[in-house]
């Protein structure tokens, strides 16, 4: 078997297992979907390095007890357009998921309303909260801390996180969707070009001297072993701005990290760490209608983002992208044809079935 | 002359001869006293692109009826956590601090506030408006659309803006106040490059055929002229992630443009063109105190810096720095000493103060 040969699976069928999973481990049912239809939605999506290929260490992190699956978030401060909440460890997932539906219900009311989440775990791909906001009429926005991998400008060890900036827009035709991380690749994309032996373009990362790191299994050793060297900022060396990428990763430790009082920074539990990761989130919904008709709002949107579409292309180009546009296609496309899941991926999920006793449907 | 020649003027006094500038061209005392105020700030701060160096272009403006003297903002929508505000064409500076203002009245009741304003014109630093909410203990988040210069990702042509984006947060010692374009650089460094006549960095514009353009003249020529190639967003190319920083020019458009109503993309009014600008403003201010205590997360925030100031450093570096702490040094340095005019920005200045029949101080 080769270790990029890819086996497909329905989606439903890989939630459906997903959630047998998490309840055979005392997830209760509701935040067992939850969690369930987060992780498929970023295989769907085509960002399968937050997606299933994740709950081997989910499973892991709930049977060691390092993540609770019977966790009470608690409120530690509340107004009609705040919260601050404790996630007591539980998945991340459900935590932003609950916090994410609190301020859409507050934001009705208010217009405004964001939450800053402590001590919660891994939330999968922030663009999930976000566009939350969407069937609302609202704008979302999603961010999270995340463990230590990303060099500041002028440092030489990666003490930041990828630290993800979420936000989606209503709008008729074409909502706008950006899920970034304010590194100027995610290390997801390391496991890829690791996966696929491909040397890593300059500008991703460096190496334990300073200079570019040509290769995945350097970047993994910076970042996981020697702790020098590591992920760039978006906007890369200090010459193209890489302070910007560093700032905006800073600015998400702060309103995820020291906001609710999480762990920030290098104190950010990581997946393999054999403790709770007390990671932190931040999330919110502003409602259109507060500040103008939505109706009119989503027209200028979409024309907006038409005229963007049908502006002068690069050479070799025809289609100028809007964020979200291609996982919206993609996850359009794999609802009907199935999720492929790498080999190893698929493999691990059979592993999980016969550790746990349940029937796989992934045949 | 050398054109990188420069004389030093005092702030106060530079201060005073902007402020006698816009009460000659009717503007009423207290909103020139605003105006004037943040514009020294951009020198204080070394951000002479945004600074006095743009009076001339103010004052000519002003004297064509294409912005204001005498405009008065009206309300459009408001409720108790945003506002609405149409600028009816005043100065830029006059309704982001106007807006922001009221932002931070709202906040102290309400907990968040956010302002959404059209038919503005260019407003300076973003980060002067983000730094009102530090006084006040709040988060403070200032955005503004811009005349077209960087080319989408895929895209061939300039339209959309360098848009800035501010955001400071308090703290004791290490205020963070990030305060950039979306833009790897803002169209000010290339002015300056082209005073000094130096290269152009590759990663930092591309030319009519989508190569790197290395010389500003060439950048110039493609941004106000053949509106071909043009700057690159942060991140640069595709390769580097340069759509996350095209996703946000296009997310501060949206929020600056769309939400308000004003201009957007390629129909935002330049500082040459002969008709009112309409460019539109996002701005908002969040109460800390109503997530945490303040206190307490003011410490978590030195404490965050100082770690990071104090993590090991590139070969060659000797400082990490925090943003918005080299601009606070200069701020009071140049308090002190004087702020720096290059011979151009300083005979220009006394163009103005023969054209107005004013006693000037720049002796």
């Amino acid at each position: 078997m080769s270790h990029i040969e890819q086996r497909v699976v329905d989606a439903d069928d890989l939630k459906g297992f997903c959630v047998s999973v998490l309840k055979r481990l005392r997830v209760p049912n509701d935040e067992a979907e939850i969690t369930a239809d987060i992780l498929v939605a970023a295989d769907l999506r085509g960002l399968e390095s937050h997606g299933v290929s994740r709950l081997p260490r989910y499973v892991k992190r709930l049977m060691n007890g390092w993540m609770r699956p019977d966790a009470k978030l608690t409120i530690k401060r509340e107004t009609p357009v705040t919260l601050h909440l404790n996630a007591e460890n539980s998945i991340g997932q459900v935590a932003a998921y609950k916090a994410m539906e609190q301020c859409i219900r507050k934001a009705k009311k208010s217009g405004i309303a964001f939450a800053a989440i402590t001590n919660s775990n891994h939330f999968g791909i922030a663009g999930y909260y976000a566009m939350m906001a969407l069937r609302n009429d609202m704008i979302g926005l999603a961010m999270s801390n995340a463990w230590p991998l990303v060099v500041p400008t002028f440092g030489a060890a990666p003490i930041l996180g990828t630290n993800p900036i979420a936000v989606a827009v209503p709008a008729d035709e074409h909502p706008f969707v950006l899920d970034m991380s304010t590194s100027v690749v995610p290390i997801g994309k390391m496991e890829v070009y690791q996966r696929h032996n491909k040397p890593v373009p300059v500008g991703w990362a460096i190496d334990e001297k300073g200079k570019p790191a040509r290769d995945s299994e350097t970047v993994m050793r910076c970042v996981y072993q020697t702790k020098r060297g590591g992920l760039l900022p978006l906007g890369g060396s200090e010459e193209t701005a890489g302070y910007k990428g560093y700032g905006l990763a800073l600015l998400v430790d702060i309103l995820s990290g020291a906001l609710p009082g999480a762990a920030y920074g290098p104190h950010v539990g990581g997946p393999l760490d054999p403790r709770p990761s007390n990671i932190g989130h931040f999330l919110g919904a502003v409602d259109v209608d507060a500040f103008t008709p939505v109706g009119e709002f989503k027209e200028r949107v979409d024309l907006m983002i038409k005229e963007i579409k049908a502006s002068p292309k690069a050479e070799g180009q025809d289609r100028i992208y809007i964020h979200g546009e291609k996982e919206r296609e993609l996850e359009e496309q794999r609802r009907r044809t199935g999720v492929p899941l790498y080999f190893k991926v698929w493999k691990d999920l059979q592993g999980i079935a016969d550790q746990l006793n349940l029937e796989s449907p992934l045949k």
